[in-house]
């Protein structure tokens, strides 16, 4: 058969997204399956277990990542698909799920169609991608890619006091196979978009053009409690009044800004927070995303400026430390040209976009050409039990898979 | 003597405060004396013991206000000064007392200089002033000038769960003088400012021309919680952004408005209240006061508008209610220009303003002709335990009051 006839089994991919959904099911729906707990482990035997039945080469490395890989009929670095199955406290079935078993799904079409590629083809699931359980995220593919320190990620302290290095060890991930110095002829990570954007466009797949890069804030306005009645507006120095000053000066900025510049205060906290006392200290978050670096330190100069501003303007005292913060990351053109162009010739709507979230994707593409397809969140809602996407559109995003992976495998 | 020669003795109204200071010390400076506690007692029964000393007839009522009567030549309504001598859990020791002592002061000085008076002069103290323990505030003024029912308030139920008439007849303070018939000559009352006015001014005495009115609403904007990262600016719905849109509109309303507009947003709650999830629900609250009764409802009327406003263009939706409002009071003219002159006759710098709180005297004004002195208050600071006025500013306001008393009573 013709490989640009070759399509998934959708129905199959979803039974084992179902399947794999019920490792650390919750009683009303979702799944929590933090990294490295029981629940982790029942979800990596499971996707092994298929792995093994696939004729995968299984390898788990020292941070517990789980490679499997099919070899082509050259030598050589694999092409890599993937992604995480590690999930939120309040999870869905399909963030980073989907890209695993997407990608195993791929591997059971091509060995029922007898199809060989030139070049290996893995599948992998990273460790603790979400960073749920034990900070930073994306550890597995940072470890394994090179960015993150093993030893130092091995020691790290999770919310329940335990370790990684004991955790992987107590669940048996603690692989022996050598991490960061891993090569990828490419690496293409299918995902849900986790944002409204393709739903509200009636888009089907997303051809990721990167991944945002990110500064978090902390801001702290100090001025002067005072009686709200007894007080002329003039002699106010009121620390409520510059936080929303702040927040309706960052949605400006966005609007100015345009183009993927987004900005949020989702935290905002007045002392005392009383109805007739001008509150004394007001304590916000101002979390800023751009695609393009420079237009990030110009979004994070433009309000250091106005901080200073504001703080002048009403008589208060401002101080702010970042949280946070992460360069963008740019996908590799080809890549994205080539998702683009499967999705087209598979019938798809398909529109470029930048990534909101942190992927594993993000830590291979300073190495190798890499990418992303996204595909809808029914109401943009992830990191939710409710999370949900059509099989209409898993077909889509399996079938742009598929195709872009077997023409970079040759 | 001339009695325009007459003067307080400002050492001893000052040991006075520091005495009544002593019932319901805080441990670290201020005072905690709480309507009908035990506090309450031992301050009312030093004070009632000062007046009986003073040769003051007492009478107490069935809401346990305690009026001191001093006979003039001819009979008649009495002129009425005073206060009260509750606080709040964190007060100072000028809060009301020094209306009370203030009267009692005046009272001393006149028996000392063998001075008779037309008309009686009463001094009084008025239970619950400060609504800190039972609500409604201005409790005892209240019932005594007919605007508030003696049975509604004698059930009324404490923050603690007991009853005004539990906790009267407890402390030995049911009267059985009835209320809500008394006649007053006229009513006026030192205070201290409770703001920074007159104190930033470099004046000395505030010749109150009223109480503004205050409209307090709590508003509730619901929009849809998403993702900081994943959610264009264009399809947010931030019940965050609108409550800094509503705080800055309060802000610029007040400009806009000017005079004696003044408008606060002292309470913003926001949930979930993370840093990158755009808020689902934003509680804030709004406290607008004015002089001017129709000025107050156009203030509201713009705020309502707004709110519409902003909640439509957000896509947000809004709800509100009220939570207390009450009308601006009028001090009497005669009385204010009474007080401005013998400021003036007595050399202490001095102004007109309104007051930004409540005061028994508003109760008063609707029956009689009413009015307040003012003296400033250390940094503006009140209902805290930090509360201070200058023995100078003591010294001004009680020769004032001493002086306009006179001139009331003939």
């Amino acid at each position: 058969m013709k490989t640009t006839s070759l399509r998934i089994d959708t129905a199959r991919l979803n039974r084992r997204l179902g399947e794999l959904g019920k490792r650390g099911a919750l009683a009303g729906g979702g799944v929590c399956r933090l990294a490295l707990t029981d629940e982790d482990r029942a979800g990596r035997e499971l996707v092994v277990g298929w792995m093994r039945e696939l004729g995968l080469e299984v390898a788990i490395d020292r941070i517990g990542n789980v490679i499997g890989i099919r070899k082509g009929s050259q030598d050589g670095p694999p092409v890599v698909t993937g992604s995480h199955i590690d999930t939120v406290a309040t999870g869905g079935l399909y963030d980073g799920n989907l890209g695993v078993l997407g990608g195993l799904e791929v591997i059971a079409r091509l060995n029922e169609a007898g199809i060989a590629t030139e070049k290996p083809l893995a599948v992998g699931f990273f460790t603790n991608e979400e960073g749920a359980r034990f900070a930073p995220d994306m550890m597995g593919s940072g470890v394994h890619q090179g960015s993150m320190s093993l030893e130092q990620m091995l020691s790290t302290v999770g919310i329940d006091g335990c370790t990684v290095v004991d955790e992987l060890e107590r669940i048996g991930y603690a692989g022996d196979v050598p991490c960061g110095n891993f090569e990828a002829q490419a690496y293409l990570e299918l995902h849900i978009e986790q944002g409204p954007v393709l739903e509200q466009e009636g888009t089907v797949i997303g051809a990721v053009t990167g991944v945002q890069g990110i500064s978090w804030t902390e801001v702290l306005f100090t001025g002067t409690s005072n009686h709200a009645g007894t007080t002329p507006m003039s002699m106010r120095c009121d620390a409520g009044h510059a936080a929303a000053e702040l927040t309706t000066f960052v949605r400006g900025l966005t609007r100015e800004m345009g183009g993927a510049q987004v900005g949020t205060v989702g935290s905002i906290r007045l002392e005392p927070d009383l109805i007739n006392v001008i509150a004394s200290k007001a304590k916000l978050t101002i979390d800023l995303r751009n695609t393009d670096a420079r237009k990030l330190v110009a979004a994070e100069q433009r309000f250091y400026a106005f901080l200073e501003e504001i703080a002048g303007k009403e008589g208060v005292q401002v101080e702010h430390r970042s949280l946070a913060r992460s360069e963008p990351v740019d996908f590799h053109e080809e890549v994205i040209a080539r998702v683009e162009s499967h999705a087209q010739d598979l019938g798809h709507p398909v529109r470029r976009l930048p990534s909101g979230a942190g992927h594993d994707a993000q830590m291979f593409a300073p190495n190798c050409p890499s990418g992303m397809i996204f595909v809808p969140s029914a109401k943009g809602v992830s990191h939710n039990v409710r999370e949900f996407t059509e099989a209409e559109h898993i077909e889509a995003g399996g079938n742009v898979l598929l195709q872009t992976l077997l023409e970079l495998a040759g």
